[in-house]
C-alpha cells in the first residue's frame, strides 16, 4: 500500500519511522503547510505543500491524517475523505459522534473507506473496553491513564504568567487499580483514580506561592485531583522531562455462574516510551485495514470496533490460523 | 437471538449460565448423548437427545458446540454446520488448520456461517497476539499460562498406578514474566517459562517415591519442566483444589523510531475463577457474531481473527461509538 502523511508534527514523524516496520508500506510523501524547503524529513520522503495534496490522487492508497483533534481533524478529515481514503486519530471523545457523521457523508459519497480515532485511547483501550464488556457483560470496566505526560496539561500550566516551561505527568492510583484488580467494583471519585504531578520552571523573581496556587485551583484540569507541583531548572527539565512517555491500563472484572458466583479479571496494560509514536504505530496498522476495505467495496467512515483484527495483520488468514490463533 | 447447547459437561453448564446475561439471548435446549430423563439442568431449560438435534433446525439461530477437542469437536463441528450455524471451541492448536478446511466445506454448502476456536487460548489471547503483532512488528510476543489447572495434565497423573486423584496447576516463572516486560526478548526454553505442580492422593500403601518418579519424567507433559509433587488427602483435594482457575498473559514488547530508539510493552492478562465459565461466555459472545454474520449473508468458516468487535457487542454501532470508543 502506497501511503501519503498528511501534517508532520511528532505524529507525522512518528508515522514516517512506523512505516519501515510494514514490508508492505511504502511512503508517497508528506505534506505540510509550512514552506516544504523549510521541512527536512527523518527518511528522506519527499516533501510537498498541502496545497498540492489532490495531484496525489491517484498515487495514494491511504492517506494519515496527522493533524491535531481540537481545530485541524474536524475539517481536515471530511475534506481530505473527498479525495482519499483516510485515517485519524481524533481523540476528542465527546464528539465522535458528530465527527464521525461528518467523514461518513464525504467519504460515501466519493466512494471512499474513513477510520477515524485510531490510537490507544480511543483506539486500542476502546477495542478491549468492548471485548472485555460483551465477554463478562455482568462487570464494570475501568480506564487508568499514565505514568505519562499529558501535552494538553502540561500547556495549560505554561500559559499561567511567570511559567517559563513545564511538564505534566498523569499519574494512576495504585489503591484504586489493587481495588478493581481484586474485583470490587468500586464507584471513585475523579480524585481517587488518578494524581497529577506538575514540574515547572519558573521565569526568574517569579511568585512560586501564586503559580503552585493557579495550578492547583485550576478548574476542569487540576482543581479535582490531587496535584504536587515541584519547581525545576530548565536544564533538569530538559535532562529528566524531555520523553513523551505514556501508557495506561483497561481492567474488568465481572461475574460468571448461575449465581454470578465466579469473578474474572481481564486486564489490559501498555507502557509507552513514546506516546506519539506508539499512535503513530496503530494508524499504519489500520491504514492496511482501510486499504483493504476500500478494494473489498466497503466505504464509509469506520472505527476500529469495525474493524476485524486479521485485517490490520500483514499476514494471511491462513498465515494466522496456522502461527498465531 | 436463539441459541442451542449441544454437550452438557463444564462447558455447556458454563454457556447455559452465561445465557442469562445477555439480554438478546434465550436458550432453546440443551442436547445430551445421555438419556435426557437423567440430565437435570441449572436453569431448568428442557434437555433433548442428541439424536433428535435435525428437528430444531429451524428454532436454533446458532448450536454451541460443548464437546471435547480430542475426539468430539473433530467430527461434530463439520456435521452440525450441515444444519446450524455454529461455534466451538476447538483448541488443539496444530489441528486448526484441518479443522477450519472441513468445518468451512460444511457451512459453505449449507450456507451456514461457523466459528471455531473461540475460547480465551485459542480466542482472546490469540487476538491479542494479533493486535500487539500489527501494531509493533518489530517486537515479539510471549504467552504465559497460569497460574490455573491443567485438565490434560491432571487426567495424565490420574492414568498412574497408584494414584487415586491428582490436580496440576501450569505457574508461569515470574523472572521470565519480569525479563518480559523490562523488553529484553528474551528466548526461552520449556523450563524457564512455567513449571508445574502437582497435589496427589496415593492410594493407601503405594509407592509415593515411585509416583513421583513417574510424574516428573512423564515425556511431553512434565519431563522438560521443573515439576514439584505433594502427597495430600482425598479431603484436602476436595477443600482446596476442588475449582478450575486458570488465566495466563500475552505480553509483546517491540521498538518503534527510526533506528529502533523506543520501546513498548503490550500487555494482556486474564485472572479466571472458572475456566470452563469464561470460555463459555466468550462462546456466546461470539455467537451473537455468527448470527449477524450469516444474517449479513457471509457464510463458510470464521474465526475470533474474522469478526470485528462491533460484532460481538449486544450495543448498536452508534451506541459503541458514543459510549465506550
Amino acid at each position: 500500500m502506497k501511503l501519503g502523511i498528511y501534517g508532520y508534527g511528532n505524529l507525522g514523524k512518528g508515522v514516517e519511522c512506523a512505516v519501515k516496520y510494514h514490508s508492505d508500506a511504502t511512503l508517497v510523501g508528506v505534506f505540510t503547510r509550512r514552506p516544504p524547503d523549510t521541512v527536512k524529513t527523518v527518511s528522506g520522503v519527499p516533501v510537498y505543500h498541502a496545497d498540492r495534496i489532490s495531484d496525489f490522487k491517484d498515487e495514494i492508497d491511504v492517506l494519515i491524517l496527522c493533524g491535531g483533534s481540537a481545530t485541524d481533524l474536524p475539517k481536515m478529515t471530511p475534506a481530505m475523505a473527498k479525495n482519499f481514503n483516510v485515517v485519524d486519530s481524533f481523540d476528542t471523545h465527546a464528539k465522535i459522534p458528530e465527527h464521525f457523521d461528518a467523514v461518513d457523508r464525504a467519504a460515501r459519497e466519493n466512494g471512499h473507506t474513513a477510520l477515524i480515532s485510531a490510537g490507544w485511547d480511543p483506539g486500542l483501550f476502546s477495542i478491549l473496553r468492548a471485548y472485555s464488556s460483551a465477554v463478562l457483560p455482568s462487570g464494570k470496566d475501568y480506564t487508568f491513564w499514565g505514568r505519562g505526560v499529558s501535552q494538553g496539561h502540561s500547556d495549560a500550566i505554561r500559559r499561567i504568567d511567570g511559567v517559563v516551561d513545564a511538564r505534566q505527568y498523569t499519574v494512576p492510583v495504585e489503591a484504586a487499580i489493587n481495588a478493581v484488580r481484586r474485583g470490587d467494583c468500586p464507584e471513585f471519585t475523579t480524585r481517587e483514580k488518578h494524581k497529577r504531578e506538575c514540574y515547572v520552571v519558573a521565569a526568574e523573581g517569579a511568585d512560586r506561592a501564586r503559580i503552585e496556587k493557579e495550578i492547583k485551583e485550576m478548574p476542569n484540569y487540576f482543581a479535582d485531583y490531587d496535584t504536587s507541583v515541584s519547581f525545576i531548572t530548565a536544564e533538569e527539565l530538559k535532562a529528566n522531562h524531555a520523553g513523551l512517555p505514556h501508557g495506561g491500563s483497561v481492567i474488568r472484572s465481572g461475574a460468571t455462574g448461575f449465581e454470578g458466583e465466579n469473578n474474572h479479571t481481564i486486564e489490559f496494560s501498555l507502557k509507552l516510551d513514546s506516546n506519539p509514536e506508539f499512535t503513530a504505530s496503530v494508524l499504519v496498522a489500520y491504514a492496511r485495514a482501510v486499504h483493504r476495505m476500500n478494494m473489498r467495496g466497503e466505504i464509509g467512515c469506520k472505527t476500529v470496533l469495525d474493524v476485524a483484527p486479521a485485517d490490520i495483520c500483514e499476514m494471511s488468514g491462513e498465515e494466522l490460523r496456522k502461527h498465531l490463533l
